[in-house]
């Protein structure tokens, strides 16, 4: 039965140290990046085992689909076969497998700070994965402007949210720092015409910045 | 500045205990009901002043967009105008404010188990709202049959996955069983026809237990 058997995977990794797990992932995908950086910043490299995933929202990996049948990438498969999503997830996750510095605060302001910059950072990615997915992968005769408007417009929001509470991105790296600049990559690397750096300088200085850590430097997107 | 204001008011809430807090609500919305029934799980009712917003992916509510630039609900206000989103976030920082039994465990196997439910009945309900959005939002003429087709087999997977691990889902109630509970109440409510209990006894005899909880009684989606 997997319950079980997530239930003594778990507490066999943090008894005995940690098992190598599998990541499914794509060089493309900005939620898959989150755990790649997330891996690199907390030292986790050699524990993961990464499995290349070609998948949409129309063509499924069997294998991916046996892990996680919502069909959907990261998925982070245990030593026991058992699987963890999705990147919020398996980020948390992570994060109690290693000794180092936490990336979730652990609770009070810092928590919610941190947890908001994710949702926003996922938020801006979940509208911009919607409008790649209308133009991409939707038959040209079946797409509709109005929805790439509507999807558009939470993701320029997003964006203005994170430019005026900019400030919440400084320190040390959190989870909400991590998802926030794998959003921006990914912008960049599919809408770079859309030049969100315009009227956002404070983010873009921030990203900048950010852009230059190792762990972001060794997850560049690629189609 | 919103990111100062946010760690004020969340030092305040914790020191002088809970402040009156606004939640951007439609009965209709999954995700809204999740939150609506943990603060009656946790008896935090009478802290939630709830706001009827009309809101889809192409139609804005100007009070919700200022609040949440994605344009999304549930989205909660703190007694200082500062926001909180998405349904997790909120229902995790709602756990902080009671003083009862946690519904986010805290540590060890049991939260891994209930956040991996609660992805599992969030990714069901992303891919039924897309299907949902699709037939009800998109016009005639841009409908495609393939998107619909491969978003329904991502929640139907995740139906299967909960029946063969239904275990998970034994015990007092967590965030992963609210999920779960909001979101086989909202495929009754949109998707009857697909009669999701047909080979998943084990679900189904979950869920009309879950169903008979005042909390669920007291949200029932309706248009």
């Amino acid at each position: 039965m997997l319950d079980l058997r997530l239930g003594e995977s778990l507490l066999t990794t943090t008894i005995h140290g940690v098992k190598p797990m599998k990541l499914f992932f794509n060089n493309a995908s900005p939620f898959v990046r989150k755990v790649r950086v997330f891996v690199r910043e907390t030292a986790l490299e050699k524990n993961i085992e990464e499995i290349a995933t070609a998948v949409s929202p129309v063509t499924e990996s069997p294998a991916l689909s046996k892990a996680n049948p919502l069909a959907k990438i990261p998925a982070l498969i245990l030593d026991d076969g058992s699987a963890l999503f999705d990147s919020p997830v398996i980020c948390e996750y992570l994060d109690t497998m290693h000794a180092g510095r936490k990336l979730f605060p652990a609770s009070g302001p810092a928590r919610w700070t941190a947890l908001k910059l994710q949702a926003t950072g996922d938020g801006i990615l979940d509208a911009g994965v919607l409008c790649r997915y209308e133009m991409a992968v939707r038959p040209k005769e079946f797409q509709w402007a109005g929805w790439v408007a509507g999807q558009t417009k939470k993701w320029h929001g997003g964006l203005d949210l994170l430019e005026r509470e900019v400030g919440t991105l400084d320190g040390e790296p959190t989870i909400g720092g991590i998802t926030v600049a794998c959003a921006l990559g990914w912008l960049d690397f599919r809408y770079g015409d859309d030049h969100w750096r315009d009227a956002r300088p404070r983010l873009t200085t921030w990203y900048e910045k950010f852009l230059a850590r190792p762990s972001m430097q060794a997850t560049m997107p690629s189609a």
